[in-house]
């Protein structure tokens, strides 16, 4: 064999080595790269507790706590061992038919379980639809700020994004003139994400209808992430894309991961909603099956949980969610106030995030949002996401969907870290 | 906008339009597609219940049940709210260690967790190694006959596949010197599946050492499928590949499924078995993170019932399991020697598989295996899998993870077909 000499050299050549740049970059754009980053910034004589206004996953406070019911309808399904074998690749049929049936309540037409694509949380759903749409030269338009996890999919599939702005002035409006002026023959889809991460906006029946009309006028796909679907307590009601879908064939991702506040429980859903059967005639059904087929499934036990957790939910355990968020909101909005190095352009009214522009101007010696929140680590164990982890830079992605009192503290301590760090005029 | 005018034509053009083809092949070649071919072809009128000896969940009969250990570990885990969260893309560490310490009981070295990467089953383990491993030009050794998920994962990956024979006249064992002949600069790994499946062997101790010794002379990773592990009942133990690892590193797909009976429950693991720092230092632990850093996670709360499963699962259950499978091993191989144009060559030990050989000058009006299997679930409803689904054509698959009165009625019909589709002497 002529690989045979290569034995008696001490370094051995493998035929496996990897150039890691390769694979790691696309996983650098996370928020959880940055959180990461921001952690390993703390400072571990800070005897104080750290505040975590960084991350999305309020499951782990006692006033986010999960409903019996959902805990309930998992423990017995499990114990049924009706659920131990593998699922069919689309979702078991009573899942599928109690999703069909929970997202038709706010419909005008009634999905088909067959619609009901379920997923392993609404990540596996913009994987699907990426991967689906994916094809040489083709382009997708995605929001900024936005959620990265659509940057690193597309960037994986070799789907060139286009950025469309979110405008402040507007309550995070989509800016439909850029959408028309980005998109040519080879766009795919526009995203939308309502309501909204990292701003907190929730968009008007108005707003939407002509969203899809731009897109049914631009030959594209809507694509919309409502993971945050009923996370509303502002003016404006939440209002599901679907209900646009005989204007253009709208894409529903979605999950019980933040309604529910279980995301560790993996189990979400791609929803073609599509009257006139154009995504079926154009191919899109097909290609979602057929790679469902080489694709991970969410455990069976926990689809047959799904009829339980989806119907029996009572509205007082909801009710307490938006309460609790609503309340945090108003606080962590009046409280901004009083920082004046933070500038928050408007109150958000659903999701679990507010985005705030830093006014560097008033500040002696922070160079960008970054510096702000690694110094902010270090100094105060704050943890607040930069802006340029979701696409703005010098602005702040602050949660509020965390204990009132730790964030209390976390503002007490930003302010005196603005304080301490203002320009002497 | 130029494509304002596509509005006034009926036939409007969509920018998503998809070549099916493209996407729905790549999931032809699953096992699932060919049972689902084999199910239309059922006759609808044959009162006779279906006998299913072509797939390989046990999990929906009596005998095939799983413990009431794990599934007390599920409802304990989910009722105890801990496990609600996000969990780490590389499993939480509780998890990481009980698989550590589990695995490391048959191996001479201990695994650090830090060796553990928690999976989406042993289906995700394979599409994280071969994505990891791929990049241009490179290929992969895999037995033939095989598990076709690998095939179907390398073709999604432009990896290019290259098959080994697995032999009957060795117990089907690896012909390691075309192993050696098939491996050129470009290739990054050799797949080993024990015990096997579809070939229900068990390989020895020095075969292994031997495929741990062909793959450092030639500078590959073995990629060691393990998911059947422990399922053995002939005269060979279970060897894990790892206890080699210390001549060459190996990295082991392992999952619950089969061993607990639970394959819809979701989760298994990759692992480095690694002492040297080869894996570390070529870059792969690196990419292997950086992969799962965008891929789906197992539900948290399973993850944190892995202890107690791993840990707590009494050794009479597994006998359980065994003794069925030795009993149904026996039973079948005795039952096809009454068959003269199926031939076994050997009596299956280890999985849930045989793999038999048709005999088609013995039969009138069979084409091949296909025609064969098409046609008994036509006139027999009873489902068996054409050896071509796993490689080898004009053999067949046959489980025997039933209910052994159902292997009995099976067998009959299968007999009864046989006869009638004899050649006339
Ligand atoms: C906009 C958006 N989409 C999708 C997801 C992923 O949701 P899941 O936890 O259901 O996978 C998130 C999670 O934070 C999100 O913010
Ligand atoms: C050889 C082999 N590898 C991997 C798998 C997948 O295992 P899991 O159900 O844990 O994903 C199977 C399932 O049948 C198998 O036979």
């Amino acid at each position: 064999m002529e690989n045979g000499s290569k034995l008696s050299s001490n370094s051995k050549k493998w035929g496996f080595k990897k150039d890691t740049k390769q694979m790691t970059k696309a996983s650098m754009t996370t928020i959880r790269g940055v959180i990461t980053m921001l952690q390993e910034n703390l400072d571990k004589d800070d005897v104080r507790s750290v505040v975590p206004l960084s991350h999305g996953d309020p499951s782990a406070f006692p006033c986010f706590r999960t409903t019996p019911v959902a805990q309930d309808a998992i423990a017995e399904a499990v114990r049924s061992a009706k659920f131990n074998g593998y699922s069919p690749t689309v979702g078991i049929p009573p899942a599928r038919i109690a999703v069909a049936e929970y997202l038709s309540k706010d419909l005008p037409e009634k999905l088909s379980p067959d619609d009901i694509y379920l997923t392993v949380g609404c990540t596996q759903a913009i994987e699907i639809i990426l991967t689906v749409l994916a094809r040489p030269n083709a382009n997708i338009l995605l929001p900024r700020p936005g959620f990265p996890y659509y940057e690193t999919r597309a960037a994986f599939s070799h789907l060139e994004v286009r950025h469309y702005d979110l405008c402040p002035e507007t309550g995070w409006e989509v800016n439909l003139d850029e959408v028309e002026a980005l998109a040519d023959e080879n766009t795919v889809a526009v995203v939308v994400i309502n309501p909204g991460n990292p701003c907190g906006n929730v968009y008007t029946y108005n707003h939407l209808k002509k969203v899809a009309e731009t897109a049914r006028k631009l030959g594209i796909l809507v694509i919309a992430d409502e993971v945050y679907d009923h996370l509303v307590f502002g003016s404006n009601p939440f209002v599901p894309m679907g209900v646009f879908s005989s204007i253009t064939p709208i894409v529903t991702l979605g999950s019980i991961s933040k309604r529910w506040l279980v995301p560790g429980w993996r189990l979400g859903w791609l929803v073609t909603n599509d009257p006139n059967g154009i995504l079926k005639e154009q191919g899109i059904v097909d290609c979602i099956k057929g790679f469902l087929n080489i694709s991970s499934d969410p455990a069976t036990f926990i689809q047959g949980a799904l009829p339980q957790i989806l119907g029996d939910t009572k509205e007082d355990f909801f009710l307490e969610t938006i309460n609790s968020l609503k309340m945090n909101a108003d606080f962590i909005y009046s409280r901004l106030q009083e920082i004046p190095c933070i500038v928050c352009p408007s109150k958000p009214e659903g999701s679990m995030f507010v985005m705030v522009n830093l006014n560097l101007s008033l500040l002696d010696d922070i160079k960008d949002d970054m510096d702000f929140c690694v110094k902010l680590a270090q100094e105060e164990s704050v943890m607040i996401l930069p802006g340029i982890a979701v696409g703005l830079k010098n602005w702040l992605r602050i949660t509020f969907a965390i204990e009132p009192s730790a964030i209390k503290e976390g503002l007490e301590r930003v302010k005196a870290f603005c304080d301490r760090h203002a320009k002497k005029q």
